[in-house]
């Protein structure tokens, strides 16, 4: 599969991030996007690879939290929505009521659905009853089970979850990765007794998402969406975006919050210890491959991908230099790798009959975060040559292997994270003074476009239009962490710490 | 999810194997059938677990073999199937040559396979342009893509698997497993520059197989397959057959050669080293979620599952015996269980508020192989006991916990190894002599419903069809292993090893 053909001409990263991305997916083996069916890529074993390992970060992850695996079908009968549809009554006459006006987004979400998924009216030569379509998500498949699986307090939490192909019909432009109409989706669904217990499970969920950007080197926003970008059915939604080099935010995970409100329309009851019954409170938490497009914008650079060290399929490439007449540099290279797996450490020798410079070329578009080096020279004095993928070379004595091994990549990680907030840092920017003239915002500094924005907001949400209206910028919401001290939100003048976050998002 | 509801009225397995089957599935926690679309089960984490298990151990052979994992869209377009239609037409051609009558068989599947796909028109609100259907395999997709991979002989040999949701759409009664209509599926797509070489290929795939089959204790039919059942497209079929209590064969694996037929439709062509471009020579390799199937049919009895311990999702039950007054019992057993998992055993201690009785039927149903007790008895004795789900209670010093569990686990392998080696000895019989009269086989032993047969044979299809006819018995087809001495075929008269199986299959 494509074995030694190196693609030269890669565009520059800097200079042109969106000829770049599209580029180095391809180059680098992550992804084929020339499968016939636009928004569908097949993976190939190297980006395959990268994702199963950020699945395996996340597995990790559900069995310390005590998530229990399942695997539910990809086919939602039509009639199931009933449920839905009932929902939206409730939330209806809940605005009759005047009890929250924020449960109507609802409505308008569930026909915008209904336009977003693929249907299956067909089946060989037969139209079906009842038509099914391909699950953009589960709640509804999920929620029709769970009255099943609830009786009592005993029963609870559920938490569980799936890693699934899902599917949208995409009609804007699509990225691998990023904007797909295949996804590669993780959803944990939790159920519990109290709106209390949902809520620390939505704070169990952010470590889970701080531990999981900690290994992939990636810093991130984590903010309370505004109301009119909180999920469907959701109390409300945190998400979770990473910042592409361009300024540009792309939503990675999200967690949502649901009180009882699907547990209302879904009839999901459970026998207290001592009071009746109760319904119950929900969560959710999804993430998709999206995780590995982030991995892809915001750590590569103009020579190709540089893998995360606790994601990359090959962790180390090693190459033996001029080994033909010289059995002792390849007996010695397996030996080293021996010992590097034994450690669990990912390695792959390149043996192939090509120049080393084309396999540096290779490896390099392909971001293996190490390559070792060895030839004649290195065995006399029992010595190899490191070369990581960022940072200076090295020599390291071949005892030492493992050790040096595991610190390099421990530094590579490191450097990684570092480097990538520090992008993160200097794109980040208070939000320049502004007036505000006939509902319209008034600055003498421009909006950037490669920036994000930070600002004290205590407004409303016609202050947010305002904002959004004017500059282009989107609320990506209330950061989950606040200002250290008091600020002054510039619309209402009120004293606040609220830090809220705008940028240009995928 | 149903913790602690022990169920009761289990129906007799040898008796009422029809319904003990379907029982114990939804029993034993491995799916839940109350999803509201026939032949599409819940994965229940258990059940889950226990597949993902089998899949490990795929993915070990693969990884063994150098085979890479991929991932294809689940959406096939319709126009795709041209080329498969062109094979349809160039098969035709070579019928008007004479050249190979066994070919035509791929006309009759192409409708039938039309028949049995679910199809995707329509997307949001649109219609689509080209109707797409979900896969029912992968061929048409992944040889779509081949073409763009394969140049050379050095892209050669392509070995590449994937793990996937399938898709048919049965219209016949459906069973958990066995008869699905969402199935999870693996799949091995091999090129190679040669005949041969995609024969060794099928030698090792059928390596594989007898590798995993040893870790689920199931004896299996290695058979090749007649024309008539022969897989469209295949130069040959060899299927993998276990056998069910009640007789009945079940399909659980199939590896197909398929010359090059598939790559003259799909322009598969590689530059050899000398002589030009030529045309590949491919297999595919298939087995799916009926492995576990197969696991529970032949392995259960009338207390539930029997899992076999390289796919048990717990394989070590600890339950602590009147703990309550006594904090050592747990402080011990949780010592245990840490030294077990070290040594890469999978344990759960059950410390529920539960009689030991009903704990112990819970883990009887779910078939795990071990149970340990530990009581304050035990404790002073420095010993626990050890019931295997299968044998007599063993007490053993808990110093040699690790030793001992693994030692008894091997054991336990090794009797359901037998145990279902016995059953399919003793059901296997020579086929009865029998004379052929106006197309009709006559034969004073009747034919038993339970049994499979094996008889020499160097007949024609029309004797098979005899056959098949008079006895409602299936050819499975010659078996990978032939008879030690020649034999004399019924129909011919003449000698021969060749040995045919025939059964009654799912």
């Amino acid at each position: 599969m494509g074995k030694g053909k190196a693609k030269r001409g890669i565009p520059s990263k800097s200079e042109e991030f969106n000829a770049w991305y599209p580029f180095i997916v391809e180059a680098a083996d992550l992804v084929d996007k020339r499968y016939p069916i636009k928004g569908m890529d097949v993976w190939r074993p190297y980006g395959w690879k990268a994702m199963k390992l950020i699945d395996r970060l996340t597995h990790r992850q559900m069995e310390i939290t005590d998530h229990e695996e399942v695997n539910f079908p990809l086919l939602i009968p039509e009639n199931l929505l009933e449920k839905e549809n009932l929902l939206v009554a409730r939330l209806k006459k809940a605005r009759e009521e005047n009890i929250d006006p924020d449960e109507l987004r609802l409505e308008e979400e569930e026909a915008g659905f209904k336009k977003e998924v693929y249907w299956v009216k067909h089946a060989g030569e037969n139209n079906l009853d009842i038509p099914m379509f391909l699950r953009p998500t589960s709640e509804t498949a999920m929620y029709t089970m769970f009255p099943l699986w609830i009786r009592s307090h005993a029963d609870l939490p559920l938490k569980i979850y799936q890693m699934v192909n899902t599917f949208r019909y995409e009609t804007k432009q699509t990225r691998s990765f990023i904007r797909v109409r295949e996804i590669h989706f993780f959803e944990a669904h939790t159920a519990h007794a109290s709106e209390e217990d949902a809520t620390k499970q939505i704070e169990e969920d952010l470590e889970i998402v701080d531990k999981i950007m900690h290994d992939l080197c990636l810093p991130v926003i984590k903010a309370k969406r505004p109301t009119w970008d909180t999920f469907p059915g959701a109390w409300y939604t945190i998400g979770i975006d990473a910042v592409m080099p361009n300024g540009r935010t792309l939503q990675v995970a999200s967690c949502h919050h649901y009180r009882d409100q699907w547990a209302k329309a879904f009839d999901i009851k459970f026998e207290t210890e001592s009071d009746g019954h109760k319904f119950c409170h929900q969560t959710t938490y999804g993430m998709s491959e999206r995780l590995l497009g982030a991995v892809v914008g915001v750590h590569g650079d103009d020579d190709g991908l540089i893998m995360p060290p606790a994601i990359a399929p090959i962790q180390v490439v090693m190459i033996p230099i001029r080994a033909e007449n010289n059995p002792e540099i390849m007996i010695t290279i397996k030996k080293m790798k021996e010992q590097l797996e034994e450690a669990g450490i990912r390695c792959k020798i390149d043996d192939r009959d090509l120049r080393p410079g084309s396999k540096y070329y290779d490896w390099e578009i392909k971001g293996v975060p190490l390559r070792i080096e060895l030839g004649p020279r290195d065995l006399e004095s029992k010595a190899a040559m490191m070369a990581p993928r960022i940072g200076d070379k090295e020599s390291f004595m071949i005892d030492n292997t493992v050790e040096f091994v595991q610190k390099s990549l421990e530094e590579i990680a490191e450097q990684l994270r570092k480097n990538s907030q520090n992008h993160f840092d200097s794109i980040l920017r208070p939000m320049p003074s502004f007036t505000i003239e006939n509902g319209k915002l008034n600055s003498e500094e421009s909006i950037d476009d490669g920036c994000i924005y930070e600002m004290p907001f205590s407004g409303t949400d016609a202050h947010a239009e305002i904002i959004e209206k004017s500059t282009g910028l989107g609320f990506l919401g209330e950061a989950t962490s606040s200002y250290d001290e008091e600020r002054t939100c510039p619309f209402t003048n009120q004293k606040t710490t609220k830090r809220v976050l705008l940028s240009r998002s995928y």
